[in-house]
């Protein structure tokens, strides 16, 4: 059979509408691309509902474990094609469809050690902060409602392939999960510019957990008011606040070391 | 006098060649767009040189201190102009030319918590690192050869102004500087994945420096060698390294806690 070339077959218009938050929402999947970002998301064990690839793409990586394993799941098409769909500027010839998994807010609130990101906005922003939280030792991510979406491929670039390492829940009503985590013994601490407590000046016990706000405008009023600790680094030289993903490597580290 | 709007205009033509590494370091200057950028460096106590800006922008901001103050340095473009020029999306209707500060290997040796930075590539980590060094608490900054310029318009926008705020030297030979930091007698700490001595079981005194390396290799060997420790910060959860900024800013802050 000859390798797909047009944008309108059926399979390729499925393929594009997952570039859409809309319909990665509605049809539970996501798009990654390139050779190694697939390759890290297969080795973490993701979900691979079918990959489109070139026939050269094919020839030079046949000893690639991901190909090898979900041979029934090869589309072929051009390299004019994949470039095309892509949006990736060297997409490498190679794009999957990920099936999402879905956790419950039991296994994600059943943790010792729980990030919740507030409204976080800036793709780069979330996918170093997801990226961060597995390396420091945090165990389940809660995402707010009015996120930017996890599985935007900015956000699945720049995590690096941690968005699969964890249990996630997104979409969710922060101050709601509060009661849950209460119930649980959770100490739940803000990350909070107007606080005068420092990070490094508290006990951290777990189970606990961490919330992040927003990068211009901080955890939402309603959700601080159920934080039991507020706290915030302390900043020297005039500066006004730090990148919101090193404030929260900062804090994460700190936590984690103190109560592990 | 008409607003200039012809792009052939001598003075755009000079602006225009300063969106070049090769003529900033040639004429010691540089540029910085839009309102915020700025003033935040005016305020920091940068030397402006010359502002383009369209009569709009001039009326709806005459209250301006860095206007006020510079209103022989005014050069009137129209608002098309501007957009031509700029690099940014939207360039609110002005741009400076400001003049780079020469500090002296001296001046920026003589302090008790100096980042060396050895070939830092992007622009968005660059500017992030500066700034999250200024908020730690260190005191200078000495930048290799071979690392992206400081002067670059991205490493402005992500330093939000915390360039103007240090001595900074650039295009340093830094295996050849350790000399002058041991005559300090300067403790040299460098971030290294492959030691085994953690962040957080070291003792630090001051005075100090601390070396971060390019993103994908490292610190380079040759400037390795004259490190006094090396360090690494220990990672969960399968992630190999964590953005380089994110890692810098754990270092920096853990290590002007343990020893200010």
């Amino acid at each position: 059979m000859d390798d797909i070339k047009s944008i309108k077959n059926s399979k390729v218009k499925e393929l594009r509408k997952l570039y859409k938050k809309k319909y990665r929402k509605e049809k539970g999947q996501f798009i990654l691309e390139g050779l190694r970002l697939i390759r890290g998301a297969y080795q973490a064990g993701a979900d691979i509902n079918n990959i489109f690839l070139s026939s050269q793409f094919y020839q030079s990586n046949k000893t690639e474990s991901f190909l090898i394993n979900n041979e029934d799941k090869l589309i072929f098409v051009t390299e004019q094609l994949i470039e095309r769909v892509a949006d990736t500027k060297n997409p490498q010839s190679v794009i999957a469809v990920v099936n999402q998994i879905k956790f419950t807010q039991d296994e994600v609130v059943a943790k010792d050690y729980i990030l919740i990101l507030d409204q976080i906005q800036d793709p780069g922003n979330m996918g170093t902060i997801i990226r961060t939280a597995v390396a420091a030792g945090f165990q389940s991510i809660v995402i707010s409602k009015g996120s930017v979406d996890i599985f935007n491929l900015k956000v699945l670039r720049a995590s690096m392939g941690a968005v699969f390492c964890l249990p996630m829940i997104k979409d969710v009503k922060i101050d709601e999960l509060t009661k849950l985590l209460k119930a649980k013994e959770q100490t739940i601490y803000a990350a909070d510019l107007e606080t005068d407590s420092y990070y490094n000046d508290l006990k951290y016990k777990k189970p606990l957990s961490l919330i992040i706000g927003n990068e211009a405008h901080g955890i939402r009023k309603k959700i601080l008011d159920r934080a039991d600790q507020r706290t915030k680094i302390q900043l020297r030289g005039n500066i006004e606040s730090l990148n919101a993903g090193v404030a929260a490597g900062i804090l994460m580290f700190k936590i984690l070391e103190d109560s592990f």
